[in-house]
């Protein structure tokens, strides 16, 4: 508890907002909670989770598409706030995504009621979670406007110049069914574009993943 | 600018949270202005607008592509409030809109850099815009599984009659995973469909199965 109080007042904008007895309230209503890699930890039959602070690994949230294929919306990494696992305590969100745990991760998980009812008391703390949830509108507008409006194969040099410049490796070890989930399309069509990829000599194929070879031309697709 | 002040008492929840001179400063920053049908009130060349209120009339909201193609993300009507046309003032929101008057309307809009201003000074006034801007993307996330789910609603219209007509009868014993296998979707997106259909009097959810109970409605889906 003296530990969850520590870690909550360093990535919490808002503590020092909070008098002893919501401090309290905040650190006894917290847990940590460690996920496998692809574990659910909100949506489907993990309903509304809570807030959770991702203290390492990473997250995906995600829409289902009208077929069962997966659109990813946003993603967390270490130190990342996720407020849309608490959205059942939001008012004005009504709708719900799912949260996966794209590795294994440690979550740090504050409980939905100790924070509805602590959102309810202060004005700061609603504020935070208001402000945590425009954030996401703005990540997943982002990604929307790629979906609708960007071809296939500007998306897909896109995500993995991306993917080269977060893991600073010009090798990316997703397949190709899990690419397509990320850009929120179907394994054929990735598969197929990376072979006019390959035939462009931008990438080469190895088992289990992608290696960027031409960055430069992929960096002029964009 | 009384009258202003009496109109946005009545339609700003935040109004009494204002002291006088705030009130004075939000009047004195606040005009009124006719649009005609067609015409843009945000975004394109009328950058960041203000925060509107929409008096009478309407307006469509909506992204736009390189190529023209357009999406409409939601449509606000007489009495409701936009916040998107003053996103440059709220620094959660990293993305614009497009936003214009779909048949003559006269709006209210109080200038950006005043709202901006009380927004800084008073939490209650942050906590506003906030809040309306998470109840757009709420609005924008039912738009988006629109399009992204578009066909499904006919898909499960047509595997439920072709189902009934095969088995001569209208009870479907099957579960909501077995439909989506069926179907080629997933549970959760079988799930939310039948429940939709069941708000809509089309069907009746039953243990292990499901019943229509509007043949004559569903036909016309397919």
């Amino acid at each position: 508890m003296l530990e969850h109080k520590k870690f909550l007042g360093d990535v919490l904008p808002f503590w020092d907002r909070l008098n002893p007895g919501e401090q309290e309230m905040l650190a006894a209503g917290t847990v940590t909670r460690h996920y496998r890699q692809g574990e659910n930890v909100h949506g489907g039959e993990n309903d509304c989770a809570g807030v959770v602070v991702v203290k390492s690994g990473g997250l995906r949230s995600y829409i289902l598409s009208e077929d069962g294929r997966e659109i990813t919306l946003y993603r967390l990494f270490s130190g990342d706030i996720c407020i849309m696992s608490a959205s059942c305590v939001i008012n004005s969100i009504t709708f719900d995504v799912h949260i996966d745990a794209e590795i294994d991760s440690e979550l740090v998980i504050i409980n939905n009621e100790v924070f509805a009812k602590l959102a309810e008391e202060n004005v700061y703390v609603e504020n935070f979670s208001l402000k945590e949830a425009a954030g996401r509108f703005s990540d997943v507008m982002w990604t929307i406007e790629q979906i609708l409006f960007m071809s296939m194969d500007k998306r897909l040099a896109g995500f993995l110049l991306d993917e080269a410049a977060r893991t600073k490796s010009d090798s990316i070890p997703l397949t190709h069914d899990q690419i397509a989930r990320y850009i929120g399309s179907a394994r054929e069509v990735v598969s197929r574009m990376l072979r006019y990829f390959v035939g462009e000599g931008l990438v080469e194929q190895y088992r289990g993943g992608v290696k960027i070879v031409d960055k430069k031309r992929l960096r002029t697709m964009v």
